[in-house]
């Protein structure tokens, strides 16, 4: 059975700097978005990122795909969802929605890989794995 | 018959304000390489991007892929190759193959979408497109 | 008689893609906040910055300073507090104050001339004037 | 006698992801292109930044001071002059003039302290001092 394993919204109000020449919201930037969410999210599960940076645990991007469905400009109010779709030891995945007063603004997913300080691959403590979720899923049957 | 219709290499030193707190080019960043990749390829075949907005005419990304293979640093010398892979009168893809020393730092692949300044979907005059290739394109067989 | 024309305190959360190889905020980023500080000023006064740009009013940066205090992290919370300090027709001083519980991290002022869309100086319509509490400055004696 | 310790120009292409919903080069990324020009000015002194965070050794910003004089689009070609024009074993002070063309478009100073690790103030060691040009500098009687 496949059933998200953690999601929340945040709003994020598009900020002058991040726009371009059109007025549009710069495609770069939604990954900054995307980032602020999956450290909400953690925060939802009682994790602050800052906090496993400092047990030496990182979460690095190892892929990222976004589909821009309708432009946000500056000043405009975006609520963004964050979802985590899957969850080992040594990867997460997680899905993200942007969106403007119900409106589509863009869809996206990302791959994260964990590593230590050397850049090296590292597995999640117990305690973290269970924090996010992973030990119900796997119960669950992933 | 299908080959790459326009290629270019461009060298990037990674900045400071680019890096993370892990020491690593912030994986948002690449898509701005990405762009600096586009704008260069644009000025091989002759065309000023400038100049296209000026006659109203943008392309806005749809769609955009990456995978990370291996981190860049600050004040890392990279080479990256920017490779038109289709082009129509509405949209061009692009490939990119980001590098370090040759070894492989980041691919992706991205989808424009040519719009006007209402961001309504418009096509390529005929002179851009014969400049960026499309003409040659069309003749190959694509 | 000198007196703030119009002050507000907005709360910024230090995002990871604003901190550097050291873990501090960038240097550059606090102007980022200054001008989010700027635009949440204005909606005070009932003015959406957004609306004067489509008026084709323009309020460019002529001056910058700033004094960093000690650093601010990935993850803080800090407050900013922003305050008009002087106002003309064609020009607005602003003075700032970042802090994380209550201790300053920054202090800064900067100068900004209105233009119109051509970037040559304009003057504030009266309208806005009033509403940014310009009237009531001069009646006061500036 | 005062005269400049080390100066050095660079060549800067505005980047699309750099300018504003007005077309301008946003004014806080001038101050991006300034700490570009601090890394080449130091590699010209024979020192990579980058080699002297490694020995825990950081600049961090102090106080910024940018005059803008006209505004830059995207894909001009910039040139930065970067001056030191003081050094103690604890500071060093730079100015900035960014010009397109001869024309200036911006004038700047900052002023850096050198910290380690820990933030706290700490001593530019004797090598690096003498290579930047501070033992020069004090013999010619600052």
């Amino acid at each position: 059975m496949s059933q998200p394993l953690a999601t929340c919204d945040i709003e994020i109000r598009v900020r002058y700097a991040e726009v371009d020449a059109m007025g549009y919201l710069h495609h770069a930037r939604y990954f900054v978005y995307f980032e602020m969410g999956r450290t909400e999210l953690l925060r939802l599960c009682g994790i602050r990122y800052r906090d496993m940076e400092e047990r030496q645990l990182f979460y690095v991007v190892a892929r990222l795909d976004c589909r821009y469905r309708s432009p946000a400009r500056y000043d405009d109010l975006l609520t963004l969802t964050t979802t985590t779709t899957r969850l080992t030891p040594f990867r997460v995945d997680h899905n993200y929605a942007l969106r403007r007063d119900g409106r589509l603004v863009a869809e996206a997913s990302s791959v994260l890989a964990l590593v230590g300080r050397d850049g090296h691959p590292t597995r999640l403590p117990d305690d973290l794995y269970a924090q996010l979720g992973g030990v119900a899923a796997e119960a669950i049957g992933d």
